[in-house]
């Protein structure tokens, strides 16, 4: 099957070699030419502009965007006249589930469908395959099949002793697909609606481990001087803080047998064997939207979610954005108490 | 090697029935004496009495106690006078780190060594091997290895690709144990104090799917009429909540290549898929002490823990606690605004 | 000065009668003609219809709309093409900030100018003043001066040692209006923006003071029996939970001298007088949207906002909003653990 | 009457004159001989040493301490053998209640009283008044009331509105004291506790306001450049961020007659007025225990306390506290999907 896709970064490359390895051909765009001669190099249709993508496309054609959501709706601006009735594009990006909602029904009069893939699976995507969830309507999805598959990590040995395994050739239960690692989870929006909530699940579960490994860190507290002033509590009973825990120790004890054991665990267990002290990072966080639209998501339909906001805010203040509060704090406490800042150590 | 194990519940009794498989003996003892005939018939020793389980051990003794947290302090009082220098208590229930530190620091000058195994796996530890974190003195942690390697999962194919692999006849590494699913982590006190802030993580992993999980549930609130008073924010654009989600599909797809993959996830697809509903549940969610001791350790040592404490938080809440707090806010609603409680739909 | 009133409910009836004793005119209108009768009785000029209301106004007309946010947008449709060039349409209700944007943006051209409201002050404005933050043009808000003079609470004796003190008859300073109650906080929409965020601030310390409480009633918590079994945390140290605190006369004492006191203090302590169990109250509390707006505010901009989304999430529980996430909780305990709920006591 | 106190910093300082303004004789004492002789020249009588301050005091002797918390009791445990039977001892600092029951429960076999009083009211104090929450003997409590009501407000004009006002000359109600500014609260210990929810209520509240001011602050993120790039979520809609809010004339128009009027917002104000981009901080914000202790009482009650906990971490945070969580949060972004840090702007 032929499948064209705009944007090969990161994500949008290594989706294309996974295609072309199960024996899809791939016509490839993006801005930068280097990226598309580079896959052009492993087999892949190298497109030299929009309309060159377009016209190497075999009809119905399927124009697969991987790009920032900043830029995906220009995209689509620019693509859409060039497309007849009957294609489809794909946002395979980390963009807003609203858009599709919107994209959708705007495009579908016009004859085009609008699918939206919410793809998970990072830099281990194209050994581990992808997880996909999709949106869209019937027809289109039914269609892209075999390029789901292609990109799913497919049937592996259920290795939880805590679900009924299946092997490889055990029929497909009434989950269809999702056990292959994709899902038609509903119409346009529904892809991106569930990536946009697994990733805000993700924020909560990274802060979990963060805040916990913090802790540990913390365990010798009960070793250091606290200065003994109407500032600082004191830390009353030092004798339960003298541990000098192992952070990579521990976090790969846990991921054999525990109840915590997780891929996010993995990853950990790894950062802190190869740097204990994780010195090659200064905690800036970044967050790229999903976890804002999820919480945007929680308030609209009037559900708590005050984990997953607590993680959120904690990136913004890892990034400085609670500066000018924590001043507030601290001029507040002057007026009432004269209490003066400490210095920093 | 033999070993005696008091507490013989869920827990206790398949730690026992593990290392009879795995060609050690153990004797047995419970104020429940069906428990104690169970396991004999199984190939344990059983104890009628305290002294008769102390008499039947071989020297140096040790007693391994798997007890509710609140039972552990008064079983040790009880049996310290029945045993002798150079034995041990191995305390592998939820109990305080705290105390370990105290029955450590008591126990070390009468020659009795205190060992705290922080127990991860719950009911599938018995098929899967328990992960275990432990703190107690050197000679006494050595001397108990064998048993330690027999309840752990021991060595297993790291099917993780985010991990350099290590096949289970490879070396192991400068972890030591930590590959085979045990860790000697400190002194007393310092396997509780790991096992502790492993469940405080545990609490913030499972608050964060269920938080998302709720999200997605309510994704077609668009559907559903929102009253149009003063006491009810409107849903400005119903058209982006218009989505039915499978939730037991989308626990499974998640499972295949995402990010959030997780033994908790794999139960919780589990859960969905046996009881979409979950109607067997009301909702009350105990919590047995690891999630509070962890927030305290983090208060006392000045570490954020938002996301822990919003999920201990919600279990209190789940239960009801914070109704008169809520009473207190309608009460001041209706004071200052006139404002009427809506009832219940 | 004339103004004219639609929507007499409890904020609208009360602003009309403070205008009426400040000497200026009031045409009223509300779809309840009771309403609208009993005014007319108190002095204001009733309107029988739209139409008779606008007819009635002189111009340049001011039609100030005091109405439930879902109702707003559809009434100013209504009345837009009754209007003139040079009216003024006033939004004083709890209105998204962004509906000021986007009608200022709307009605501009059309020489109707948008003026946006945010009105504090609940059922004591009538006696105490409403303090008003106002949106909207230069020109608009000026000619209403006189009307937010009178709605305002005027200059009052600074009661606060903790400020320059300045009489009533003292010169205004550089924040020229904001002494007296009311402030021009910068273009449409504005008003309501500073409302909104009034509103989240309002949530957050409401429940700071509700949780504080809640903590002083469980004072005694070491006289109750907690039962000892695996599922409940034991209270250590009882001796320490022997308090019976008598909650209103606590509240009461705060409010003199200590640095939380407060309007929302004074409220509560009389409302713990009044019924110090707050039966009358079951402890579900409404959320109107402000504080909702407002967590979106700072999601958008990257605000760290902790505090006011654990107040928005807790009202969210308090009607059960959390039930399904926290039987997944219990689901997953379950599957882990074999935990089973214990029942309600 | 006469009082004997230690510790003559800004708060012990400040009560010893309200008291002499009263008319009360007061012995005072302080390593700080420079503190001892300034009270001395404005009335009070000097101690040159701990034991010249037993000396001078009549009996029953009452000694009021006013130190940090971390050095109060190694100086009861110096006082206590100079004092006899019938002596009070009063714990005027920020202790922890806990420390109130143990030392009230070993100095009672020997007839000396403990009286634990929360004070509150700051460097306003002594013109205000300090809001007193005391603990301890009633026999004691009594001795000590004309102190107590030196000390605290007395009776005002009850200015807000929303109160049942009673005049300076009215009888005081069943509250007792309450209305006055000091209540007698429970047992040793109680009046920390009660003064310890008072500052966990504290935190929350100044959080609530510093969170959404610095909301209003950031009004105008649509007029700055967000770069499109997937590290960063797009603002979708600017034109609803265009606000540049006036600070001080917000928090100050705040002050008349709005719903979130208090003590906390008057200085909120002062300060904004003085220095509106505070300048003068730099936002480590200090916490000095009860905070922490209220949060601990929290858990150990089962009372959730997600905004006071949330408050509490955020003033972690100020001080750099999350560094290391913030940093394995980036180290699994890497670790899964290849995103490095941006750098700070």
């Amino acid at each position: 099957m032929q499948i064209g896709m705009i944007g090969l970064g990161r994500m949008g490359a290594n989706m294309v070699r996974r295609m072309l390895r199960a024996g899809h051909s791939c016509v490839v765009y993006d801005i930068n030419q280097k990226a598309v001669a580079g896959l052009a190099s492993e087999g892949a249709t190298p497109a030299a502009s929009l309309e060159d993508f377009v016209q190497k496309l075999e009809k119905p054609r399927t124009a697969w965007l991987m790009l920032p959501a900043a830029i995906t709706g220009a995209q689509v601006a620019k693509l859409e006249p060039l497309l007849e009735k009957g294609d489809i594009i794909v946002d395979g990006g980390n963009s807003n589930y609203r858009d599709a909602v919107d994209q959708a029904s705007r495009l579908e009069p016009k004859g085009l469908a609008y699918v939206d893939v919410g793809t998970s699976g990072g830099v281990w995507g194209l050994e581990r395959g992808y997880c996909l969830m999709i949106g869209g309507p019937d027809e289109a999805v039914k269609h892209l099949d075999p390029i789901f598959a292609a990109l799913a990590p497919g049937a592996e040995p259920d290795t939880s002793p805590a679900r009924d395994t299946a092997g490889p050739g055990a029929p497909l239960d009434h989950f269809g697909t999702a056990r292959l690692g994709y899902l038609h989870c509903g119409p346009s929006g529904a892809g991106h609606f569930v990536k946009m909530v697994h990733n805000g699940i993700e924020y909560g579960v990274m802060a979990a481990y963060a805040e916990g490994i913090n802790i540990l860190k913390a365990a010798n507290a009960g070793d250091s001087h606290r200065p003994a002033d109407a500032e600082t509590t004191p830390l009353g009973e030092p004798q339960y803080y003298r541990f000098d825990i192992d952070l990579p120790a521990v976090t790969e004890v846990w991921r054999h047998g525990s109840v915590i054991g997780s891929w996010l665990l993995d990853l950990t267990a790894g950062a802190l064997k190869a740097d204990p002290a994780l010195q090659n990072y200064g905690g800036r966080v970044s967050d790229s939207g999903e976890g804002r639209w999820t919480l945007k998501a929680a308030i609209d339909t009037s559900v708590p979610a005050p984990v997953l906001s607590a993680a959120l805010f904690d990136r913004f203040s890892s990034r400085g954005e609670s500066a000018f509060a924590d001043k507030l704090l601290s001029a507040m406490r002057y007026a009432f108490g004269g209490h003066a800042e400490k210095p920093k150590e």
